[in-house]
């Protein structure tokens, strides 16, 4: 045993016997050199082999914390959304999100910005100013409307590493993945139409349904496994479903990455129904697990399968360039991209070809998986530590975003309104259900540093969040006393 | 009289006296410089003189030709399109002309891709190049989906010059004009409403329309004063309008400048009628006379003129800068702008809002408008020169755009075809129709430098327009006789 090793075991002792509570700070690795007589670097690998292990979470700037084992909050249940096609609302709310992420004075805790300060996007600039210098004419014309090749045969390969056989041919370049949903979920379906989709779902795509005037069905999902496939099957049964929109890897907002064989068990059903699969994997290369998770587009065979993605999320989303792979779908959804936006920027498009060619793509995903992986333990140490019992949070396997749960009369939408004047930014659950379910939820991100703000935060929102599990059970007692005494009313009065 | 003036008159004579013919090329400077003794600069200040007469046009790289005066072809008549509703298809020529633009093998005539080789515009380089160099984080984020302000604040006192009170707060910003269209089309109609517009009419707002399932109604359009406001009202009172696509400077194919007056009576009836005003200015900022030519939108009092334009242009289309400025519809738009695209890509946003702020904006349209409007000359003197006589022109008033109109059984599409074996790509007529009309009709462009090439390909044009003509007329006489024939054999059936 080494010496660093050693000097874990006993820390490890330390903590199960309750010498440092779970929460509590830990000694700083100069004190503990010191104490030890060994070296600063023995102490910070004894430090990283407990954060290994989990025991432990670093945060940044403010040192190493117990990890709170004998506590980590219960997983949200399946959810129990309204089975009926419903209509979209809740514009307002997801403008008021929009709004909140470029504010300076907001803590944007609810957005799905990703991290786009990692030195391994700085080639990007450098190419971007190269291109400029070349002042290649090309830049500045249309593209071709499918997207420049370069870019195509670029993203035909990255598909590889998801088990698809798509070739450059096979891809539209999209103004984002949003594009390319908004061009999928009309290439597929007319207004009128029904879409199924996991519930809770992606906001952005809610709000395109909405506005194409495409009645929804949301379908329990589970917080590890996925849409459910029994309800699902059922829904098909009884309503004439075109589409099922789906988000399998690291799910938006729960996190999930689906088993594969469920993915097949979706396709068969979907094929099994002539129903079309969106399947957005805006995520999916940021699974935290290497080599990433398959898409359902890898195993589709007759082209069903409008896959969607884009860099938004793993270089830049204010590059907007995203792809679709639509399959059988391929000719409507290149008119429905003429008519969205005639085609694509041409420079953003050849800017992120170059830094895939030139192989900085990859060094990049890896870093921001490891990036958001580490934040996600502390994040999680420090959400153990503030938040109240009786709540339920999910366990990301990928991306940058967990799900909170709370009992049920809770309502995320006053909190948000009471933590904007903290300058504090939630989402608030019902932007992800179309019948406005959910307000006892809220998504959280943890794609940016963790910071003194993001603890204060975290304070801010955990004090909250215990008052309001208080208030809630005794809501819910004082409503089973009253039930209870309105029952002996009753009795009463059939006496 | 100076030299220049008294070689200019000397060279005048002898056009009118017939020593130069028609489409003639006129000597060479330096054999005229001989022959007169004078210098060089007085020869070309002589032939810039008679140039501006319009005497004369520059061919460049070709020298002087003289201009055919006395065979300008007639505009073509107000337009008769298909007065009901009908739907749109066409796609496969759309998508024909989009794949010929980006085609090294084809001179693409018919495209409506502006020139993006003038020096002025290098400036863009340099800022795009700048900016990556500063390295500023925005430029990879999500703008605020209304577009970044600084670009938003230069388009609202661009939107000055057209007599607009807009401010900055009034403006979305869009992946070009396209999308503003879109957005536009979408936030006034739903689909199975009926939308009136210009005939001919843009193919891309057509397959907009077709995209959203909006029917169309065709307004017989004069090509130099506009959409016809008695057929517009007629329709008003049969059919139930929701909106009127117009537009109305150098408008799109056929150059046109609606007078201001008109103007303000289409914006009168869209009132009286309740519909609202959808006005692509996109080339509005390419009138050759300065200062630019009002919009609809600066003398709408109600919000009912969406007002939509881009730097796709006057810059450079790659660019996909656009906006749209909605009037009442702001809120509706911006969710449409939200579920078609998320956000615009902020970059480019904001090296245009540099390019303007630096003050290259101006004198760049200043170049562009008078390259256009030069162009534009030579064209017209070898189409003058090439084209057979029983054909129609208009005369662009702006852009660089121009409308070409055969006897009525001439097919533009078979025509198109034959050419593309010659390189060369035309937009058929058709494209401009949702019932298909105006197949005898071409529109080209003279965006780009006069080249020996294009020389060829309108010589080649000509040519097949010459036999083209030959055999609609030897057709329509056949037809006459057949007539006449068929008349005599009904009238002894009779006896």
């Amino acid at each position: 045993m080494t010496r660093y090793q050693r000097l874990a075991t006993l820390l490890a002792q330390r903590i199960e016997q309750g010498l440092y509570q779970a929460g509590e700070r830990l000694p700083s690795v100069r004190s503990l050199s010191a104490e030890h007589g060994v070296s600063i670097s023995t102490v910070q690998q004894a430090y990283s082999l407990l954060e290994e292990k989990q025991l432990i979470a670093a945060q940044p700037r403010s040192g190493y914390f117990v990890a709170r084992q004998g506590v980590t909050p219960p997983l949200p249940p399946i959810t129990r959304p309204v089975q009926r096609p419903v209509e979209i609302t809740q514009w307002d709310a997801v403008m008021d999100l929009l709004t909140a992420r470029l504010d300076a004075d907001v803590l944007p805790l609810g957005s799905g910005t990703p991290n786009i300060d990692a030195s391994t996007l700085k080639p990007l600039w450098k190419i971007i100013g190269r291109l400029a210098h070349q002042q290649d004419p090309r830049l500045l014309n249309y593209d071709n409307l499918y997207g420049v090749p370069e870019l195509r045969e670029q993203i035909a390969r990255l598909m590889i590493d998801s088990g698809c056989r798509t070739t450059a041919d096979d891809i539209v370049v999209t103004t984002g993945c949003h594009e390319a949903l908004s061009v999928s979920i009309r290439a597929t379906c007319q207004p009128g139409d029904i879409i199924a989709v996991e519930s809770p779902a992606f906001h952005g795509t809610m709000q395109i349904l909405r506005g194409f005037g495409i009645r929804v069905i949301e379908i329990p999902t589970d917080p590890q496994s996925g849409i459910s496939l029994e309800a699902l099957e059922l829904a098909f049964e009884q309503w004439p479903i075109k589409a099922v929109v789906v988000v399998p890897n690291c799910n938006n907002p729960l996190g999930f990455i689906m088993p594969a064989a469920r993915k097949q068990a979706l396709l068969t059903l979907a094929q099994r129904f002539d129903a079309a699969i969106i399947e957005d994997d805006v995520y999916g290369e940021l699974a935290f697990d290497y080599p990433r998770p398959i898409t359902i587009k890898s195993l589709d065979i007759d082209g069903r399968v409008l896959l969607c993605s884009s860099f938004s999320k793993t270089l830049a989303p204010g590059l907007r360039v995203g792809w679709v792979a639509p399959g059988r779908y391929f000719d409507r959804v290149l008119h429905m991209k003429y008519i969205s936006t005639g085609s694509t920027a041409t420079q953003t498009q050849m800017a992120v070809a170059a830094f895939i060619r030139q192989g900085h793509y990859q060094p990049h995903l890896r870093r921001m998986r490891h990036y958001y992986q580490r934040n996600l333990e502390t994040f999680t140490c420090r959400v153990r530590h503030h938040f109240p019992c009786g709540i339920c949070v999910t366990r990301p396997q990928g991306g940058f975003l967990i799900w909170v749960e709370l009992p049920e009369p809770f309502d995320a939408y006053r909190l948000n309104e009471n933590l904007r004047r903290s300058g504090i930014q939630i989402a608030v659950g019902s932007l992800f259900s179309a019948a406005g379910k959910y307000r006892n939820c809220l998504r959280l991100s943890y794609a940016h540093a963790f910071t003194d703000k993001t603890e204060r935060a975290l304070a801010i929102l955990g004090t909250a969040l215990k008052k309001a599990v208080l208030s809630c059970s005794s809501l819910v007692e004082r409503s089973q006393h009253q039930e209870r005494e309105e029952g002996r009313a009753s009795l009463k009065e059939n006496d």
